[in-house]
């Protein structure tokens, strides 16, 4: 094989490469940092690379038009490296970072009658030893240990090796006054001994400040709550991209991506990057002297999908894609922050709370727990639509859930114009029944550059009901407004034209994207019919609808009704909980019975696969049309539709 | 402060240090690696360097010569660097690799009705997993256990995050076939779960081969034991000297130096390079095809005094010197080979046997169990003595121990001409009544070069029965010979003139040495009076003297009697057991039950702490003289010196 010389603009040494070596393998080698929101599988076109001298082989040309070809842009992880070439690399999306405006922080209330030293597990002994003397020479360690039994009750602790390292020290230096900070367990494993996480010189701050955080690995968004488990109340909120975002938009790019060399602890590193980076800002905004540090953090919960939490704890997650799709672990034995690689006190327990399925996670379990929906007399439709879509449908008496294959279509992804809640996003849109001219609101009142998954909703609910498309997702050609138009991939409607936009370019919905988002919301409608039949009952039944979630958090109830998104019912049942997932998190933290309600959840919820489930299919074909091909279900836009042709 | 250039003649780069630096500190940082068998405290004279241009400013001189001086020697750890200076560094004193002859090898008898599957820890169960399928889709951990719970009976398995990382993998490639290896626990504490070690595909090799390793971290020498937990035997025993020598001969040396900056770390990694060598070479020895490997030792019981178990773990031995001399830890805790740096199975289980005191560790634990003096109805007395001398009194009844602080001087440490027992040193010797002329045995057939442990017994007992030394240790200067003379040190007898010797140097025996000698067989046997005044026995009621440790294995006790080191009982109540503390960590592998009496031993057994005791002081004077002040303990000595004036 020959070796090639491959020179990006942007870094100083060309490196050299075999023939066959991916454009993409070669970036990497050169440390050009890609973005590839779809793991590198030729589907985003987002890595497209501009060959400015030699020649490739392109195995794929998707998503590039014939200019971008004439220009020589190529698809990194689809390009094949057979001689000497140069390449331009074009300024990339940037991964903006999210601040914790109002459109993250909430408001918490620290539950009612909470007590910290009755409720949760992190719990400070002060001691007063007696010190050794000739007539008396016990070591350390038993000494310490007498003093948890005799003083605090407490037998059969457990210590690390780094921490009996240390203990000899601490206790002369308190001069055998000293404070025992334990983790008692989850308090139903009675078997489990309490664990020593750290001891203190003297003990003069009783209790001292014990912290803790609430962690929701997001496929997108990581969340990262700092609670003082004295008093309960969350003091700092913080949420960022997950910076695995460039190695693929969802979870099933993800485990692509982590089956390539070294992918699976790339994602890893990212990861835990991405938390570390969130408890540093989030230690900073605690207003303390001195400074709060990450490593005083004595516990962490973790919540996620069980995709986001394999790859957090290095666990391949190559078998949640593969038929039969399991998971290695849902219900994770507790860690050591140590043992993971969080930046808190390295003796500090890491909690993942438990996942149920290989897509259904532990963000649902916990979200189960903090939207109550295991502890109401309703029957209650739980539904968090993030990058994936989770529906539960129960009560006190009886829980099912599944995972709908929605994909991220509402979350920008997958849709031409499409992008994230960011500045420069269409949050909202009407198109004026009249003339068809589209009025719209961006997020960051500036000119927009795309359309978010909000701003999706209304487009298709307002396409539909000014009948821009029909109840099948065909454009209406015969055109009132040059809006509607035949481009490059059929037909589409211009939301924007480039003169008003930030970049200059069109933005416009094609048909592919709107087939994609009918698509998406069949899946997720489908789900809560299959979900309702496993359990007899019909969907009017449900008695509120619960949504957890960031992408609940602004959409429009009516216009998510009218695509057949959201059943048909009354609006006042609806209700946007924001993130239920970490919520539970904080819960579990706080309260030892929750964690133990957590686990039980995670238990009696029957999971039901949609992929073998035999009515699934003719549901979602059924679903497939605006707002649903049974309109008797939508009695509320079969009677708009009806009064629209009536006037 | 200035900077002072100091060349080394060994090494190619001179180093710069400030004015006021060690010598041993400026080689150091050159890499010249100096041996310093008394922790760098300025005792033992061995890191002398020959300082060749420039001059330097010597704190002590202890030890040097006139003429050393002349020629330009200075002791490393207490000569201070003023200016620059070129160094020559004389061949140092080679420590030897012990080999594994019959001076340390033993047949080792596998205990009666030795049963793998119900006495020891480790167990091997072969699973058939029921495949994954669309309608099971239970998380791989979740299969693993419920195989467990169905087709072993075991509950609640614990199991690390690395092991976690690999089991899909393996639960696949053995098609659902595995072999799971737990640690079951020492089988008292019900509450504590069995863990999962290693996880095997496929289950052809039924049992699989179980290797554990028990190793004795003498503050001289370590040994390895490899030991077949199917068969129960040892297949494999290498010992090799402590690399920790070079920073200290004894442990109080050992602990002043990890006192040092970055000591304690050095010697931790030494003595686990020693541990991990042995382990290398124990598993080269044993056939197998494929040769086994370390790390497919799936534990290790670990046995040692107080000290080096404390440098092992990277716990600090400082307190274990000082008043009260108080231990961190008596009882460690389980710990994984990963944690503690063992290079078998990362989640291999390293048990560190128990110790009662600072001076009192686990290697008598364990010789206390293998030699059964827990349980016998004899009154026993049980001794150690190797770089240290610990004593136990006792019977099934009850158990007494104490240490003697009778410093390394039978190892050959604090004595002009003493060595240790290896090629070259001289291990008895006679001396002619008539006219003093010595008769002497060489280890290894060679020209002797210095005098070890057993040869310094049977020196000072020739010495005292011909009349060379009198019961108080003084030259008797009427001379019969030109033998007796006086030398640098005052009085001295010489037992090979250079003409001789291996390095044309006289080995002579001092005074000083002389005084050395009867000084640590004083404490030993001060020891023994004060543990059967504590219990209320005369020493003569002893009805068997068990001879542990590499020590006892050479001497004869006639002249160890002569001298007043044992105690005047009948020869045939003496015994030499060879390494009893590497064989109790043999029997603790093997035998749940006997690990459990080994904890047994440590808390029912009383120590007395000698510097406390108000007898002791008393008892080391009256042994202070040869055989001891009061004759009638010794009757056979006081019968032989009576025949011998009567002749």
């Amino acid at each position: 094989m020959t070796d090639h010389t491959v020179t990006f603009d942007t870094v100083h040494e060309p490196v050299a490469v075999k023939t066959g070596t991916l454009l993409s393998e070669a970036a990497q080698l050169a440390g050009v940092d890609l973005n590839q929101p779809c793991g590198g599988q030729g589907r985003c076109g987002r890595c497209a690379l501009q060959i400015t001298e030699g020649s490739v082989r392109r195995r794929s040309t998707i998503r590039l038009s014939e200019e971008d070809l004439d220009q020589g842009f190529a698809l990194a992880c689809q390009t094949v490296v057979e001689g000497d070439i140069r390449v331009s690399v074009p300024e990339q999306e940037k991964i903006e970072r999210l601040l914790t405006t109002d459109r993250t922080a909430a408001e918490i209330t620290v539950p009612k009658g909470y007590d910290s030293n009755l409720d949760q597990a992190i719990q400070a002994y002060p001691l007063t030893l007696t010190p050794p003397d000739m007539s008396d020479q016990t070591d350390d360690w038993s000494r310490l240990s007498t003093g948890l039994r005799q003083q605090a009750g407490i037998e059969e602790v457990q210590v690390s090796l780094p921490l009996l390292q240390r203990i000899g020290n601490i206790l002369r230096e308190g001069n055998w006054d000293v404070t025992a900070i334990l983790d008692m367990g989850s308090g139903d494993n009675q078997d489990v001994h309490p664990r020593l996480i750290e001891l203190l010189p003297g003990k003069e701050l009783i209790p001292p400040p014990l912290w803790a955080a609430a962690i929701d690995i997001g496929t997108t968004t990581v969340t990262v709550w700092i609670v003082d488990l004295i008093t309960g109340k969350v003091e700092a909120q913080t949420a960022q991209y997950n910076k695995q975002i460039s190695r693929g938009e969802d979870v099933v790019s993800r485990i692509i991506f982590a089956g390539k060399d070294g992918g699976q602890e790339n994602l890893r590193n990212l990861v835990l990057e991405t938390i570390n980076e969130l408890l540093e800002t989030a230690c900073k905004r605690i207003k303390s002297d001195p400074a709060l540090l990450p490593s005083q953090i004595l516990k962490a919960t973790i919540v996620g999908n069980s995709t986001m939490i394999h790859l957090a704890l290095g666990i391949s997650p190559e078998h949640i894609r593969m038929m039969p799709f399991t998971t290695t672990i849902n219900q994770v034995p507790p860690l050591t922050a140590h043992e993971l690689g969080l930046n808190i006190h390295p003796e500090g327990t890491v909690d993942c709370l438990p996942g149920v399925a290989s897509y259904v996670g532990a963000d649902i379990t916990a979200g189960v727990l903090s939207a109550g929906v295991d502890d109401t007399e309703q029957v209650t439709l739980f539904m968090d639509v993030g990058t994936n879509g989770e529906i539960v449908l129960g009560s006190r008496e009886w829980l099912v859930t599944c995972a709908c294959s929605a994909g991220p279509a509402f979350e920008g992804a997958g849709v031409a114009s499409g992008m994230r809640a960011t500045k420069g996003a269409i949050e909202d849109i009407w198109i004026n029944d009249a003339n068809l001219e589209p009025t719209f609101r961006v997020i960051g009142k500036v000119k927009p550059r795309g359309i978010c998954g909000s701003g999706l909703i209304a487009l298709l609910a307002e396409m539909f009901l000014t009948g821009v498309i029909d109840k099948a997702g065909n454009f209406n050609d015969s055109s009132k407004t040059p809006r509607i138009r035949q481009g490059d991939h059929g037909w589409e409607y211009v939301i924007c034209y480039g003169d008003d936009s930030s970049d200059g370019n069109d933005i416009v919905i094609t048909h592919v994207d709107v087939d994609n988002l009918v698509r998406a919301k069949a899946a997720i409608y489908a789900g809560f019919s299959v979900l309702a039949n496993s359990v007899g009952i019909p969907l009017d039944w449900v008695e509120q609808v619960l949504i957890g979630g960031s992408f609940g958090k602004y959409i429009n109830v009516e216009k998510a009704i009218e695509i057949g998104l959201l059943p048909d019912l009354p609006w006042d049942k609806f209700q946007f909980l924001g993130n239920t997932a970490v919520r539970g998190a904080y819960l579990a933290l706080l309260d030892r019975q929750a964690r133990q309600k957590i686990n039980e959840i995670a238990s009696r919820m029957t999971y039901i696969e949609l992929s073998a489930d035999n009515t699934f299919y003719d549901a979602f074909m059924s679903a497939l049309f605006l707002p649903h091909t049974d309109l008797s279900r939508f009695p509320s836009v079969e009677s708009a539709l009806t009064n629209k042709e009536i006037n």
